[in-house]
C-alpha cells in the first residue's frame, strides 16, 4: 500500500455514489462502469447498502454511444477499482478527528474548551460533507483524564440551533448530565455553557449532543472520553491504545470520522499489545471483524468482565463501547473491517467501514 | 417534569408523523414547522427512522403563504417542542398494559383467562392505534407464578383469524407449547383452548401469539410471563422489580405499549435496588441506555449468568430477555432510552423509546 | 410433518413473493388471496419484511371478477396455508449444501478442490435462484479438519469475475489470508489459486471470498471450515454436530441455503448431547430462538467461553459464530427460528428462517 494519490479524469457517467465515481477518476476509465455493473448481476443500490452518500451527478456529459462491453473487460475492469482503492491506502483528506486534548489546568482543575460549529468535513477523497464538529474535528477532540480529576468544560454554540452535552457513561450527578429541559437549560446558538465534575468512574466513555441528538450526533456532534483508572490492572498495560469510533449516518459509513480508503491504519509493532476501544455513534450495529489474529474482550462500556474472552468478530451496538486487547503477534497488514459487507464493499472495492492493523 | 397536557391547536401543516403533529398541537405552533425542518439540513424521514407510524394526514388546511422563518425563529421553535414533550412527562393516556392478574385457584392450580380480541389502543396522547389484545391491555396482563406452580390458561379468541400462544422461554411438554399444526391445532376465531403445565423453569419469560405472529405480535398479543424461582439469589432480593417490554410493529417504538411521552417512569428511592427485566417483542435491536448509573447484568432469557457483568447500554434483540440490577444510588431524573437515536428523538424532541429512572 | 409435496396449480395471480406463490399453489387456492391479505390490516410487504425475493409475476391471467370473501373464509384460508407449509416440511428441492468434504491426501497433507461456477440453486420448492457456488453447493462443501493439520486449498474459478478465499477465523500467514491485492492477486476468472498452511486454531470458523464479497457472499460463496481441536473438552463430547449458516441476500432468509419448508430438521435421540455451530453469512442479525429446550453457549468465534451460559435466544451477528450444546431432553418436533419475525412467518404461514429440532 502506498499513498499515491492519481489526479481525477472525467467524471463517471453513470454513478451516484461518490466513492465510486473517486475509483473511477484515480483510473481514468469511466467509458466501462456500466458494462461492469451489467456484469454484476445485481443491482448497484444493493451492493452500496443504505448509505446516506449524497447524489452528485456532477455534470458529466453522457458518452453518445457506448461501446459493448465484454465480461472479460468488465471483471478487468472491476480489479483495476479494487486495486486502486487499496493502494491509495490510507489516502490524505483535509482534517483529522479525535485528536488528543490537552486541558489547561487552573488550580488542579483540568479545562477543555469546545466550540460546536458548522464546517465542511471530507470523509474521502473528493466527498466533502456538511458536518457539526467540536473544534473542527470529527470525532471531536479526544478527552482523556484520570478517575478523580476534576474536569471543567466550557461548550461554546455557534451552531444556528440549541445544544447540550451528555456525558454517556459517566455517572456525574443529575445537574452535569447534559438533557435539555430535565437536567439543565438547551445552550442556545451563541451562548456557552460550563460543566464541572470529579470524574466519577474509570473506562471509554463518550461525549455528545444530547439535543436533537438523532441529527447532532449523525452531522458529527460526538467524541471520546476516556479515563484512566486510578489502579489500571495487569492487562490494561499496552503498547498502543487505540480509539475506534463508528458512525453511519449521513457521512457514510465511517471509522473516526473517514471512509475507506481515508480511514488511518493501527499500527504496531511485532509482539505488541494493542487496546482498541470500539465506540458506536451510529444507529446500526457494526460487528467488527479483525483478520489474521483475536481479540481479547476485557471491558463493556467502561466496566471490566468477569473473565476476558476471545472472539474475532465483535458485535458492537448504538451507544456501546467495547476494549480489547490483541497481542499483535502475526505480521502483515490485516484487514479489519465491519463485516456487514455492504458496508465495507461494493463492486468497485471496498468503501466506509474498512481499516487496517499493521503488523511489522 | 409535571403531568400537565394543553389541549390541541389546529393540526399540522406539513408532518405526516403523529408524534410530531401532537407536539406542535400542544404548543399550537404550527405555521414555523416548515422553517424547522428545513434549517435541520436532514431530511424529515432520516430523523425519524423507519417506525411504522401511520400517515394520518387529518386534514389540516395548507396556510396559503407560510412566512419565511429565521433561523433564530426556528431554533426557539424547535427548543419550545422539546420541551413540550418532557413537560408532559408522564403523559396521561388511555389504557394501562402489563398488569398484573390475579389468578383463580382451583385445587391448587393458578387459573388464568385470556381473552384476545381487537381494540383502540392510545400510544400516546391523541395517538390511537388498532390494536389486537389479550384482556384489552398492551403487553396484556402480566402473569407472575412461581417454579413448580400448576398453571392453567384459556384463552378465548374473539379475533376474526386463530391463533395460539407460546410460552416463549418456558420448557413445556411438546402439547403446551402453542405452534399451530405442529403441536396443536390453531385456535379458530369464536374458540376458546386450554394451556395447562407444570412451570418448569425460573425467570423472565414471554407469553405471545405464534400464528401470523409478525403481525399478531407487533399487534399487541405479547405479555410477559414472570417465573419466581423457589430459592432466589441474594442478588435477586431487591426493592423494585420493574418489566419493560420493548416493540416496534405498526403501533411505533413503545415501551409497554406506550410512546414517549406517554411512557411510564421507573420509579425508586435512594438506595434502593431496582431489577429491570427487559424483553423485546419487535422485529429490531434496542440497546437499552441508562443515565447516572450503571446496570448489573445478571440473566439471560431467565438464566442466571455465570457472574455478573456491567454496563450502561444492553443490547436486547427480538425474542431476548436480559435482567438487570441498578443500584439507585444517584438521585435525580435519569433519562433512560433506546440508544438507535432515530427511536428516541426526532428534531421535535424525544418520542417513542425514552423513559426516565427517577431515584428521589 | 410429512414429506408430501402437492403439484402446483395455475399461478397466482396478486403476490408478487415466489414463497406466497409456492403456498398458494400447493393449495391450489388462489382466488382468496386478495381477501386474505385485505383482512389481516397490515401490508403485505410489511409481513414479509425485506427480503430480496426475486418479483416473478409469471403470467397469470387476472380472474375478471374476484367474489367478495368473508372473514371467516379468509381466517380459514390462512390456516391452510400454514398447514401447507407445516405438512410439507422437509419439502424436497434440488441441491444440498454442506455436505462433509472428504480430502485428498498427498505426503501427510489434506487436499481439498474446489470450483467456484454460477449455477441455479433451489431455495424452496419451484423457487429457483441464480447462485455462484462452490463444487455447486450452498453452502459450499463442509471442510472439517484438526487442529495442527497441513492443508492444501485449490480454487479453480470458472465465475466471470475474480474471487479470492478468505479463511474467516482462522490465523494463517498474511499471505494466506485471501485478500485481493493486500495478501494476494485477485484470482481472475479461468484461472485457479492455490492456498496452503498449517491449521492453527481450532473452532467453527468459515471460508468465503473476500472479493466483490457484498455480492459474491450473497449469491454463495461461502462454507463451514471446522476445525477440531487436539485436545476437546468434555463439553465438547457431543452425539450431533449441527452446522447452520444463516444468510438473507438475494437469495431470501435461508438456512444452510435453503429456506422454510425445504430447511432441514436437526435430528437427536432422546437424552443425546447435541451441538449447534451457528453461523452468519449475512448482512442482517439473527436471533435463533429454540423452543423446549434452552441452550448452553460454549465458544464465540471458535474460542471457548470463559464459562458456559444459558440461554433460548442467541443473537447471531454477520461474521459471528456460537457454538451451542443442547441437552435434548424434551421429546418433540420443537419449532427452531429466527426471533425477527418477519425473517420467519407471514399471514400465509412459515417460511425463510424456520427448522425444527426432533428429539425422538
Amino acid at each position: 500500500m502506498s499513498d499515491n494519490k492519481t489526479t481525477a479524469g472525467r467524471p463517471a457517467l453513470l454513478f451516484q455514489n461518490n466513492s465510486r465515481r473517486d475509483f473511477l477518476r484515480k483510473t481514468g476509465l469511466t467509458a466501462l462502469a456500466g458494462g461492469v455493473a451489467a456484469a454484476c448481476g445485481v443491482p448497484d443500490s444493493a451492493a452500496q447498502g443504505t448509505t446516506a452518500h449524497s447524489t452528485d451527478h456532477s455534470g458529466g456529459t453522457m458518452a453518445p454511444n457506448p461501446a459493448p462491453v465484454s465480461a472479460a473487460a468488465a471483471a478487468e475492469e472491476m480489479d483495476r477499482l479494487h486495486e486502486a482503492g487499496v493502494k491509495s491506502f490510507p489516502a490524505k483528506t483535509a482534517g483529522k478527528g479525535n485528536q488528543l486534548m490537552k486541558p489547561r489546568i487552573e488550580n488542579g482543575v483540568k479545562i477543555f474548551d469546545l466550540t460546536a460549529k458548522k464546517i465542511r468535513w471530507e470523509t474521502q477523497p473528493g466527498q466533502t460533507v456538511e458536518a457539526w464538529a467540536y473544534n473542527e474535528q470529527i470525532p471531536g477532540p479526544q478527552i482523556r483524564v484520570r478517575e478523580g480529576d476534576r474536569v471543567r468544560l466550557t461548550l461554546k454554540n455557534e451552531l444556528s440551533e440549541s445544544t447540550a452535552v451528555h456525558f454517556h457513561g459517566l455517572e456525574v450527578p443529575i445537574d452535569q448530565d447534559g438533557v435539555p429541559f430535565i437536567t439543565q437549560p438547551p445552550i442556545k446558538p451563541g451562548t456557552s455553557y460550563t460543566y464541572e465534575f470529579t470524574v466519577p468512574n474509570a473506562g471509554s466513555h463518550m461525549y455528545h449532543s444530547h439535543h436533537n441528538a438523532a441529527q447532532q450526533v449523525g452531522l458529527g456532534l460526538l467524541g471520546a472520553f476516556i479515563v484512566e483508572p486510578k489502579n489500571p490492572l495487569p492487562i490494561e498495560k499496552v503498547d498502543v491504545d487505540y480509539v475506534l469510533i463508528m458512525n453511519d449516518g449521513v457521512h457514510g459509513y465511517t471509522f473516526n470520522g473517514k471512509s475507506f480508503p481515508a480511514t488511518e491504519p493501527v499500527v504496531a509493532k511485532l509482539g505488541q499489545k494493542l487496546r482498541v476501544r470500539f465506540m458506536n455513534e451510529g444507529m446500526m450495529i457494526h460487528p467488527m471483524h479483525l483478520h489474521g489474529m483475536h481479540m481479547t474482550v476485557i471491558a463493556k462500556d467502561g466496566w471490566m468482565q468477569p473473565a476476558p474472552w476471545k472472539c474475532d468478530t465483535l458485535n458492537v451496538a448504538p451507544g456501546e463501547r467495547w476494549d480489547v486487547i490483541v497481542n499483535c503477534n502475526n505480521p502483515g497488514t490485516w484487514a479489519f473491517h465491519c463485516h456487514i459487507l455492504p458496508h465495507a464493499e461494493s463492486n468497485h472495492g471496498m468503501f466506509g467501514m474498512v481499516t487496517a492493523l499493521i503488523v511489522k
